[in-house]
């Protein structure tokens, strides 16, 4: 495993990820894609989202602010990515905060071959069906430990459960990663979950035959980033500016010797 | 009268603040509400508005991009919040300059028990049947001195008006509240005015049975904000990265200090 | 030809530029026009558009995120914006990436009296029927040098074409004019093609008569912006909010002075 190998690559390839996601962050995961080094495409139109999902590297779904059209764009979207065995990533925003969305996340598992489901514990938690408590879009408890739940939720679902916190856990039901990499002040911008999710697709199209370390290294290079960042910030607003500089500023010699992934 | 106090007992509550707002600045207002301290969530299908606004500490409605399916959602959702008696804050963007706009906002006042109506000196004007300008989104003039305009609006729409400009002006028809903090480069970067809005959305959830109280407190707390953001920014680019950071370091010990309220 | 006059002019009557544009971007092109000295306003209901477009100085077409009802909008504020004689700018975002995007870039022209085509070489090749690659909605080649292409594209689409990319091309079909201000970093941030469009239609406002000129000028202007901007940045991020402070502290009385356009 090596975040700065797969960088390279993905830099290399500048692979396009096509990416539904939600309103308030389409701008945000776009340049974070984009500072990272691969190509972002936003396209969502019933009429088009099969066509572009048929020449990209990965496909992001985000439900974050969903509605009945958007569900079927990602559906669409989602069946022709799996249909072409390209790599695709679930962003759960919300679930377990309303019934729609809970039943949504589920009803795009069950029709989308997604490679990684990537939440917080909440999230993560109320769709493998344990007991979580999901205020808005942000989590505030779930019933297991960290490593326990993406253990779980991965075999509930059939998929690489990514769950992000202060502490993340990626697991693939037989094997766990944690990584320790990251920033309090992640959790003070709108969206840097998203953008995990989105950096997450980027990693997945470098590497579509080891997701498990992919996911891992995705979320580790993109908690270095947010190192950089903090160093320097004077709050959320100078942060958030300055993850984009550190994204792009993203050394492949010098990452591994920053990650901070262990199998747990 | 204590911003400080609000802005401490708020954050203490993290109250969820349920937001449909326009395209243009659903990023900056979920951003600006998480550096303040309380939790944003963004969502308008109407699978889930009512659901959503039942969970929620104060519901904040903005028609700056409507359009018919998403007037419908502020109308579910804003219902919703009606019935459990949460505050509900209305933005009417742009009301004045087509009829749609100025028509959506009176429907929505109408059906809805608005709280607080936030907007500038033409969208409010427009609204009480006074004579104004719109030009777009901006106003450019209004027939009434804006104490006068803020305490006439209240009463004849039977709100809090508050009627931001260089001085704001707070009304709830019989009290009528001015606040004089802020900074020119707000006017200089789009959706501060929304901003506004989402954080007295804020300051409401934190103080319900004072209204009046928390609307200008809000305002004031913004304008302290913008202050601090005013210092060291180079223009509307770093002010606006900049003013997050001053949201997020707002100290409820010194900021009644710095607040400038006057009762006119 | 002097752009630090248009941008004089347009400082002084802050014309009113109604912007149907895609979700990525609102935010980006409504700050930039702020920031440049116009008024943006994002109106895209039916019930409105034609209304909204009928007040404005120009509008702004972009296809970057689609869908069928958001093209209607296109269409009938673009016809509204035709019957009035203001002058129309269409970004045709992923022209070429997808048939859809494709055909609508098409469609609009036909029905739409567009003065302006501003996009990358790979989308205007597709829309003029030249060989082009387009990768999501970025241009990997196009099968002409590029001066040929913008006069090739205005000729056979009846509009000003302008092609922007590391120097920038602007033609008539008679006259083309190259312009070699910018900056590298812009093809870090997502949105300053959207940018460069809007700020197209704020320098057509001022100066409508001579459209060729005006709208070489606004891609000059933002060059000159990006080069302050990127001096001082670290990368993307700060960058992109230097961008909005270098756009508002362009000084007409120095701007020709830096601007390089060139007959070509």
């Amino acid at each position: 495993m090596s975040a700065g190998a797969t960088l390279r690559a993905m830099r290399e390839q500048r692979p396009l990820v096509h990416q539904i996601t939600n309103y308030v962050v389409m701008n945000e995961t776009a340049n974070a894609t984009l500072a990272l080094g691969a190509l972002p495409v936003m396209a969502h139109a019933h009429e088009e989202v099969e066509e572009m999902a048929g020449i990209a590297s990965s496909l992001v779904l985000n439900i974050g602010t969903l509605s009945e059209p958007w569900v079927e764009s990602m559906l669409l979207a989602g069946e022709a990515a799996s249909a072409r065995r390209i790599p695709v990533v679930l962003d759960p925003v919300g679930a377990g905060a309303t019934a729609y969305r809970t039943a949504t996340a589920h009803r795009i598992i069950e029709r989308v071959n997604v490679t990684v489901l990537r939440g917080n514990a909440g999230e993560i938690a109320t769709l493998a069906g344990a007991h979580a408590e999901v205020r808005g879009v942000e989590s505030m408890s779930a019933g297991l430990a960290l490593d326990e739940l993406a253990r779980a939720a991965a075999r509930q679902l059939g998929v690489i459960a990514s769950v992000t916190g202060p502490v993340d856990h990626v697991s693939d039901g037989e094997r766990t990663l944690a990584v320790s990499n990251g920033h309090p002040l992640l959790a003070t911008v709108t969206g840097t979950g998203c953008m995990s999710s989105a950096l997450t697709g980027c990693f997945l199209a470098a590497k579509p035959a080891e997701p498990l370390e992919a996911a891992a290294e995705a979320l580790a290079a993109f908690g270095v980033a947010a190192e950089d960042a903090a160093d320097g910030a004077e709050g959320p607003g100078t942060f958030h500016a300055r993850l984009y500089d550190a994204l792009y500023a993203l050394d492949p010699n010098t990452l591994d010797g920053r990650v901070r992934i262990t199998e747990t």
